[in-house]
């Protein structure tokens, strides 16, 4: 299945995208999607649902976050050998883990907000895990069985806040609007190897990052069960796996992002993001 | 106001302690106490209520965390000169901002339980903030206009998970029971100066941390206006505003938790916390 959220922001509805890429109304048998109403059991009962029993909308308006909120909005860095190599730092021996506040959860298409005193914005289109089930001490085995679905994220970042603020990067990923997450998300029945999707973004019409979630250096499944070992995993968290090669900070010179710029962000079967980026007021 | 929860986990209920010491159950009034429950103006709300009609909870039983959920637990890293010092880390020239994982969130006596494969449990004594309006680009002079209440904190640490694992601070802050927070809920109209509490720790009845907000190298004030410029805080919103010396990786030899160490955490007026170490099963 393909869930989504459309509507104004902070009234959206909860949809599907049936087979023939219509909205249909799915706020008849669920409130909203996030925490548990994606955990795997409720998403059983939303597959059990006769699709064609669902309101069609004929014009959906803005798609909104594919999740309401987010208990929390984990983060994977360094996760692709020529990431890590473009931003100077060595491959990683095990997953670098970070987060972004959950207030920075964002609708796909929604303008990107550059945030005060901003100078270096950057872009990093990654595969979105959402978890299913409740995971502590899970086995890579095992793993993707707590997975609810997969989505496209833009892990936007502020590198001057991210690294020269302090060390700890969740200062440059955390303003408003720095965490796009959707259009859908698409279950994991829909996704049998989330090792093998093309990942790619656009900076006004030029391709910036083309690669494969086959070059990441973790999996997903190794990422859930190394996260496992650490906190517990709970239904609705996101855990956006890492970027590839072709950021701002790593071209030579160095590419920031300014307003006006726009950007598209797709990991294949996924969807497709597309953001203006604008200045913060004040 | 000191608001709390009590009832066996997973099933509190909210409750106001009265001028007497005795729980009022508020659960005819608010359904929890987390998120937007504790926005100013639901705050408010609650102080409106005459307390004497509110029924008296003869046995409370345990007591749970302050707060149901936390959208973000944030926390501030070598905020007290001597606890840097300590650590072998200058003292920060900004506010050093990580987080804990929301599933962290624990009640202020419930056991700490050491993650498999810990060897270097420690704790951290703490002065916890509560927002209670959304803060964005507040100015210090503002910025207690946005703080709901205050709370006692342990941000209970696995140092080689935190420091030696990556990188990134959040791996070693994270593990379920790592974040108790509570007994209560304190509103700020009873904490006129939160610069003017004593913060202390005994581990199995000895005082190891023993200090003062007013030691700290950054206020509140100074705190939550510094964050707001690198994300919007919510109401519900956790920041634990670090540590003074006496933690276990200060010590000459280190001391680390052991199963059966018995933890008592206080903060001046916001309540004691006493809880008991075991490891995980597994």
């Amino acid at each position: 299945m393909k869930l989504l959220r459309f509507g104004p922001k902070g009234q959206e509805r909860p949809g599907l995208l049936d087979d023939e890429g219509q909205v249909r109304d799915l706020s008849g048998h669920v409130k909203d999607l996030a925490g548990d109403d994606v955990s795997l059991s409720a998403l059983d009962a939303i597959r059990a649902i006769d699709v064609s029993s669902l309101p069609v909308v004929t014009d959906p308006g803005r798609i909104g976050s594919a999740l309401a909120w987010v208990p929390n909005f984990y983060c994977i860095g360094l996760n692709y050998a020529l990431h890590a190599a473009e931003s100077g730092m060595d491959a990683p021996k095990e997953p670098i883990v970070f987060s972004k506040a959950s207030s920075a959860l964002s609708g796909p298409d929604d303008d990107i907000i550059l945030p005060r005193t901003s100078e270096k914005g950057d872009w990093e289109v990654e595969l979105g895990v959402v978890i299913g089930k409740t995971a502590l001490y899970v086995s890579e085995a095992d793993a993707l069985h707590h997975v609810a679905g997969y989505c496209t994220i833009n892990d936007v970042s502020e590198r001057s806040f991210q690294i020269e603020r302090g060390g700890q990067w969740i200062k440059g990923k955390s303003a408003p609007t720095f965490g796009p997450v959707g259009p859908w998300l698409v279950t994991s029945d829909e996704v049998p190897d989330p090792q093998a999707l093309r990942v790619s973004l656009t900076l006004n019409g030029e391709m910036v990052q083309d690669s494969h979630t086959s070059d990441m250096i973790f999996s997903v499944r190794q990422i859930v069960s190394h996260l496992s070992q650490f906190m517990e995993l709970r239904p609705g968290d996101i855990i956006a796996t890492g970027t590839p090669s072709g950021v701002g900070m790593g071209m030579r010179p160095q590419r920031f992002l300014r307003p006006g710029d726009i950007m598209t962000v797709e990991v294949e079967g996924l969807g497709r993001q597309t953001q203006t980026v604008v200045a913060a007021q004040g």
